[in-house]
């Protein structure tokens, strides 16, 4: 069962854009009062019509839900495609309330699908129309919801938390899209979390920013920031009276929440067909965090580590090789490395390993840990990739457009 | 027939480093007088142990020699790697004038293979002595010297120039080493060239430098700099009198090196099992070269892209995206691109093409050429990488330590 926050209404119907007849591709939020939105966009400058008008709306207090359609990205679409994102905000705004209470800009959109062809307007009117007579705040309307931003996941992906502030259960609700084997033409992550703790605009902003850095910009598959990724984060406000978060509560909230964003993060370089590892790099002894995140992320990146974890290889030397070439100081004489624990190299210099014992201890699980240290700083990351396998390749090159 | 520049002799001999019976991994280049050398080499914090030394010891005009093992990177092997280093340089020393007039530091020395290992210095030691034994001016010796710098590379690869300056031909010749399916653990790319033209060490660093930059910086297969890359120049002096190249004469020669350096360096993503496509990307309208080359670079690594040209999938959404991550200023509402000469994105917006004609225009050739308009700037770009298909995963997954 999903802890719901209070005062959201969902629905997710099938509106065929996507080809698989009956899949749900269309999806409508929507909160009985105006909330707190803050939302962190891709930094691709090739940038999607509907992360431009949601970028423009957030951060705001007056939004009122947001519209996701999947199966088609509305990027690389020119003029049109903007006219077409801020008509998604417009039919939604009409669907949802007929009396015209409501307005384009009370709306967030966003896409993921196909890059560079024009959306169905038609099909996506009627999806947002339909969604609009569905919405409940019910779990399958939220599970509805959930599956109709997914694209090429095999799982629904779905977080939350619940913390007691003051004496009051707040919920943190989260769903996400975006697959391990990320497919042909579809690689958008895109996240929307909602919330019923009190917060302020600048405040949810900087929470959400925070949040983002540890978790969704810590994942990778093949280190293409898509031109539509998006995370929204939706706030309602039940009791208008309740002061915003503060202090120690705010921190419980914040810490929660990226613990959340976490969770779900995790599950996209988790989920997909083929990728037999989730790799976890943990990076310590920078001189600054950031410096620890270009090196875990370099290794992330590495089609060499990556295909070496597939194989259940110890090959630390492509490993150390990556956090070298990563653009930031190390100190080799520090470095020291571990493969699920195991010490493989220290000081800068071999040391002896069972290589069985580590190849037997990637082969033998899903999740594999590389733990790497590359000085005496106090800078930490951690990010998570997949393995790189046939599977990838196959899927990836096959499908023609 | 290559024609060899003047006052060098050759050898390449096998010493068993290697594991295949026979393979020559033992190459010796001397020069019959002191030479100028001039290094460009990796950057990777972790740096090989022939790199620190024999990047001590360029530019400089008292070069007498190369000495190069291939099977063994002799990287991340800490003290005893360096001393190890140091020591092939005392050997070749030793072993090309026993008379003791040659001290190591005329030396440079280069490593390419497995990361980690001691070198197996008994063998090292047998195998410089007799490549010394071998050494020869002739073209059997000098294609010996290069298979003895090869590991995974299927071909040779060999480039030469010659050009005229006041009355005299003078000649470059260049060998390389590194595979479009790089190795499991040697991914290292070596290069040495050699030439009669009488230059300066300054300006021979120079040069170098800049033909580095349009040509071997310009390559990836899997954007993994190694601990290894080392490309050295040797220009013997057979006439003393005659002064270094200058004006005109000097800007023939680089531009001569240049070509050749880029000749040489496409070999190596066109090398490999199983790589079906060279990927020629060129970037024009960027502000400046540097930002045209951080857009190519994007372009080259990206593995959705590499996997679109292995199907033959005219998927312009992915290149496109690349460009827009690449960091640098792009104005989307200039972009075009063209894959084999057709267009298929303009102004920012998608154009009608036949997909059919793009795809068999990639399918029936190993060249594919991407053409990326990103502005109005001046800043141009050129990069070659390979496609990523199933053979490049199971070579690289399927060997275990």
């Amino acid at each position: 069962m999903v802890h719901l926050p209070i005062g959201f209404r969902f629905a997710g119907v099938s509106s065929s854009i996507k080809t698989k007849a009956g899949a749900r591709d269309v999806t409508l939020i929507v909160s009985d009062t105006e909330c707190v939105a803050a939302g962190v966009y891709t930094t691709n400058q090739i940038v999607a019509a509907p992360v431009v008008v949601s970028r423009s709306r957030t951060p705001s207090n007056k939004i009122r839900g947001i519209v996701v359609n999947s199966g088609n990205a509305n990027a690389c679409t020119g003029t049109r495609g903007h006219h077409d994102a801020v008509e998604m905000t417009k039919i939604a705004a009409a669907a949802v309330d007929p009396s015209g209470s409501l307005t384009p800009e009370h709306f967030v959109v966003m896409s993921t699908g196909v890059i560079g062809r024009f959306l169905p307007m038609e099909k996506v009117k009627s999806g947002i129309i339909a969604a609009a007579s569905e919405l409940a705040a019910s779990e399958t309307g939220f599970l509805n919801a959930c599956d109709g931003i997914l694209t090429t996941d095999i799982a629904r992906k779905v977080s939350e938390r619940t913390l007691s502030v003051r004496g009051n259960d707040l919920h943190i609700v989260g769903m996400c899209k975006g697959a391990g084997m990320i497919g042909p033409k579809m690689a958008t992550m895109l996240a929307i979390i909602i919330t019923d703790a009190p917060l302020e605009p600048a405040q949810a902003q900087r929470i959400l920013q925070s949040a983002a850095n540890k978790s969704f910009n810590c994942i990778s598959v093949e280190g293409h920031m898509s031109t539509n990724d998006s995370l929204v984060l939706l706030a309602s406000q039940p009791s208008a009276q309740r002061p915003a978060l503060s202090g120690n509560d705010e921190a419980l909230f914040s810490q929660n929440l990226t613990d959340l964003a976490i969770e779900l993060a995790k599950k996209i370089p988790d989920d997909g067909e083929g990728a037999t590892h989730l790799i976890e790099i943990r990076v310590q002894g920078a001189n600054h965090d950031a410096d620890a995140d270009a090196v875990a992320r370099s290794i992330a990146l590495s089609n060499l580590v990556k295909t070496a974890i597939t194989g259940g290889d110890p090959n630390w030397g492509r490993i150390v090789s990556a956090a070298g070439y990563a653009g930031v100081p190390i100190r080799p004489e520090y470095t020291a490395l571990k493969i699920n624990g195991i010490p493989l190299f220290e000081k800068g210099e071999p040391i002896a390993f069972d290589a069985a014992v580590v190849s037997s201890s990637i082969k033998g699980r899903k999740l594999t840990e590389i733990d790497l240290q590359v000085g005496m700083g106090p800078g930490l990351a951690t990010h998570w990739t997949t393995d790189l396998n046939t599977e990838y390749v196959r899927f990836n090159s096959e499908y023609t457009t």
